[in-house]
């Protein structure tokens, strides 16, 4: 539906060919195409949707004030918003779940993927999908947005730092998975 | 309850006091006690605990194997699993919440803490505990167990790669909270 204004709004089923279109386009942008396994099918059992109607109780805002979405659960982590030109295409999107800080026992928001079209850059998407996301930690009453940027992408690490991010330089990210998880997971029988 | 040997167990509500005791020592071990602001009636609103009679119908494994816990949601993210001694003490935690992987997407677990009492230390229990989350995340079909770690605590860094964590070291995370959360929230208004 074609509008004056982009607008953000969450992710229906029906917008999954766009969403792995725009993962595959990321996923090419890291030289990581070849470690894309997502498909429909898969982000279809795995990301909690806004209703594709409308007009439907479930697409009222939540008490809290937070947009309604089906539930997340163990399962289902994810949420997507996305960024609608206003001619109505898929420009862009912000793939996130809920994190903890321990230090404040408060929940917040951890982006997991950030990206915008190639072809519709330097139109401020990006920014108003942060924006949706701090105003979403904000409602809830949580702590904190965090992400992760590749070192090396400096012109995406000057952005964020331009809009209040600081780089949490003294910590290391570690990682168990494939072999090495199913082999942990079996240490001790 | 004794036993003779060392279990992991969900965290129940009343465990709260011996949860916090173990935030706030590990918080000293990063020497971080200033930026503590946990309580044990924040831990209680965000934390989703085991049901505290063990024989209730919730304490059950779910259907999908799972230990059973309140549901998890976004005020509500984080789940907590307790090294309970065979003396019946609690001597360790990890306290943990579900991510996501877009290039595969599939869910998974972050561990956000890792602690075991000093007292506690060389009985394993630290690895009892990642063998918990790692089957985990197996039983769930997940594809990743990730946390992250201070850079000059190089003891931890080897026991992890030990047991076949591996270091990321080409990403570094972004943080906004506080203030600059707010201004961010407030950017486009």
């Amino acid at each position: 539906m074609a509008s004056n204004a982009p607008i953000v709004r969450h992710a229906r089923r029906e917008d999954v060919p766009a969403i792995l279109q725009l993962i595959r386009e990321l996923a090419d942008y890291e030289h990581e195409l070849h470690s894309v396994e997502a498909t429909e099918a898969k982000l279809l059992e795995t990301i909690a949707f806004a209703p594709s109607d409308p007009a439907s109780a479930a697409a009222a805002p939540a008490a809290d004030g937070l947009p309604q979405t089906e539930p997340t659960s163990p399962a289902k982590p994810a949420r997507c918003l996305l960024l609608e030109t206003p001619a109505g295409a898929v420009a862009g999107m912000a793939l996130y779940f809920y994190n903890y800080s321990t230090w404040r026992a408060r929940p917040g928001i951890y982006l997991e993927d950030l990206y915008v079209a190639q072809s519709e850059r330097k139109r401020g998407y990006g920014t108003r999908l942060l924006v949706a996301l701090a105003k979403e930690v904000v409602a809830m009453r949580g702590g904190r947005l965090e992400w992760s940027v590749l070192k090396w992408n400096e012109p995406s690490i000057r952005f964020y730092e331009s809009i209040g991010a600081r780089m949490m330089s003294e910590w290391v990210g570690m990682r168990v998975d494939g072999e090495a998880l199913t082999k942990l997971a079996g240490l001790l029988d």
